[in-house]
């Protein structure tokens, strides 16, 4: 009997993981297109680029467009690319005829494009033209940086990540609404991170009337700003609220016609109506469905304790990352306001993903039990 | 000008670890007596011990007895200790003369003993009879291991641990008391641990009537049980009571003469009467004071929020032990009663020590700011 012969050389994993890692630089850059890096290695060099913005380059454009200005011949050259190339006309022409142009001698890939009417084609119509595909590599981790992409491709909505800063005691504010600032200035500016990471950040009119937040990205650099979202069931949201104002677009959701939009700069917000409740509520999987279908991979959610609430109990957050300050507040706000339960089984189950410091706080990230699966 | 030459060799270093790691086999096995480990070094030869149960040998006559066991000749090795010898007639004669007559050639010592009024004597003893002596390699890491005897030595009253497991969102139980269990098998294992460790585990006569814990140690191995501790101000506690039960002794705080404590049998529960406070309550620091005097140093809260919040709010928590279990609950029992405070400055203040998971869930360890300087 013959050993089977691993598919993948040390070196394959080396270029895959510069590949992973470039992607990186697409966060808050390429939505509603997903991260992707491409290395291309020749003899003795190697170029690599990422998805740029939406309607500009994709990562494999990129990188041969730097064999070209570095002046390499692409040909033989192999591509490690973080996701399936391209074979459709989107905004831009299919990253696979460009490959195949370019005459390169193999490709790998971490993963097959996760639209089921697409996903391989790229691959069929490189092998077709005689070029060697290799998938699978670090596949876990290109899916996970556009974990997203994945949801909104194949669920219909976004990746719903639920943002909470609490005192160990879990308490997001004191009952008199205090809650500035529970946690430290690290922990703030690595939740902008995270926001920059969404496609859009949500929170409802009770926090809006509350703490009157901006919800953009300010505390790290981003290239663009997400969009913002505001649950307002009644449109009771003042024009002049923070988060109707630049930078950035805002969207605010009802259940019910408004009195007037007139009020409302039609240049940066927009009123949308929504199915209602039988309590007269936003309906939220109706939320996701729109969310989805305006190009939102992943939703920030930083919501107060009812809307929280009522995002837990239909069953719609997929993960959730909670700031812990090591501080004990007594009486005060909830994370979520749901319950009693009767059993404790019937709590909401999550895993840990990990924890780490960040200031004088921890940052600690749960996942839904089973619900990274689509 | 010459270089400092650096008091501790690597050789130091390296023997002085294993000192301070055996000393690790007091725990459980040595309260009141320290947590204190020595290693003999000899030409080509190394012996070990550790503090025995109370009344039983201490570290250094332990090492010279297995030297001697092992026919090394002693006169001239050099002992590391993680705790001073003792220069006084306890239950046991002085470990520094001991060490002196056996006439080794040097002495390392990690920290000097607490007690103020003969810190430093076992080492100048050993000076005085021409053995050199080096003081401070790993002195934090000694102290931490015996915080609870250096806290009732220098204050007067144990180190006070509060355990807590909850929820993500911080609740102990549902609203009808459910709270078996929040955190997984190895969470609660990690918990008896930590019980090991202490002198005494303390809860209150609220505990007792809802969930009638044993609060000994069952699932980690040990060589003697903690005294078992319930603050019972009013003299509620049934003689049935598991926690009242063999193994091991249990403690009755009362602020008030019961109508009878016949009830009880005297071989195992001792009912103890503590001033009160104006609201009739058991006076906590009074509390404190009495273990203190009672031998314990480390004292181990698994107590439910009403008496956990009495303990908080009278600044009497040293450390919190928290278990978080990777859940939201919603509505239910918080981990302590206080509040509601005006201005998030008010809240309790502690800093993260470390965190680490615990099967399913994690654990974190947190110390009161400050705390820790006695």
């Amino acid at each position: 009997m013959q050993a089977a012969v691993p598919p993948f050389s040390d070196d394959d994993r080396h270029w895959m993981r510069e590949a992973v890692d470039i992607a990186h630089q697409a966060i808050g850059l390429s939505d509603p297109n997903p991260r992707v890096g491409c290395v291309l290695v020749g003899d003795g060099w190697q170029v690599m680029g990422h998805t740029q913005a939406a309607g500009s380059a994709h990562a494999e454009v990129m990188a041969l467009r730097a064999a070209a200005a570095a002046g390499h011949d692409v040909r033989g050259a192999t591509a490690y690319v973080s996701l399936e190339p391209c074979a459709h006309h989107g905004r831009t022409p299919p990253c696979c005829d460009a490959l195949i142009a370019a005459a390169v001698g193999r490709v790998v890939a971490a993963i097959e494009d996760p639209f089921p009417q697409v996903s391989g084609q790229g691959i069929a119509r490189l092998r077709a033209a005689g070029i060697p595909v290799d998938v699978g590599l670090l596949a876990a981790e290109s899916r996970e940086l556009n974990i997203g992409f994945f949801s909104r491709i194949r669920r219909g909505r976004p990746w719903v990540r639920m943002k909470i800063a609490a005192s160990l005691d879990g308490r997001t504010a004191l009952l008199n609404g205090a809650s500035q600032w529970i946690t430290g200035p690290e922990a703030r500016a690595d939740g902008h991170a995270w926001r920059k990471r969404a496609g859009a950040v949500l929170t409802g009119i009770g926090t809006v009337r509350d703490d009157d937040p901006r919800l953009d990205v300010r505390l790290v650099e981003t290239a663009r700003q997400p969009l913002r979202v505001v649950v307002d069931s009644r449109l009771e949201i003042a024009p002049q609220a923070r988060v109707l104002q630049p930078p950035g677009q805002a969207l605010v959701y009802t259940a019910q016609p408004g009195p007037t939009t007139q009020a409302f700069d039609p240049a940066c917000v927009e009123v949308a109506q929504l199915p209602a409740t039988p309590a007269g509520k936003t309906d939220l999987a109706a939320l996701l469905a729109d969310l989805g279908r305006r190009g939102i991979n992943e939703l920030h959610l930083e919501a107060g304790h009812r809307l929280n609430g009522s995002f837990l109990k239909e069953g719609l957050v997929d993960e959730l990352l909670v700031y812990l300050a090591p501080k004990l507040l007594g009486a005060g706000r909830d994370m979520a306001a749901f319950g009693p339960l009767e059993r404790l089984a019937d709590g909401l189950d999550f895993e840990f993903l990990d924890m780490a410091p960040v200031g004088a706080d921890i940052r600690l990230r749960l996942r839904a039990v089973g619900r990274a699966t689509f």
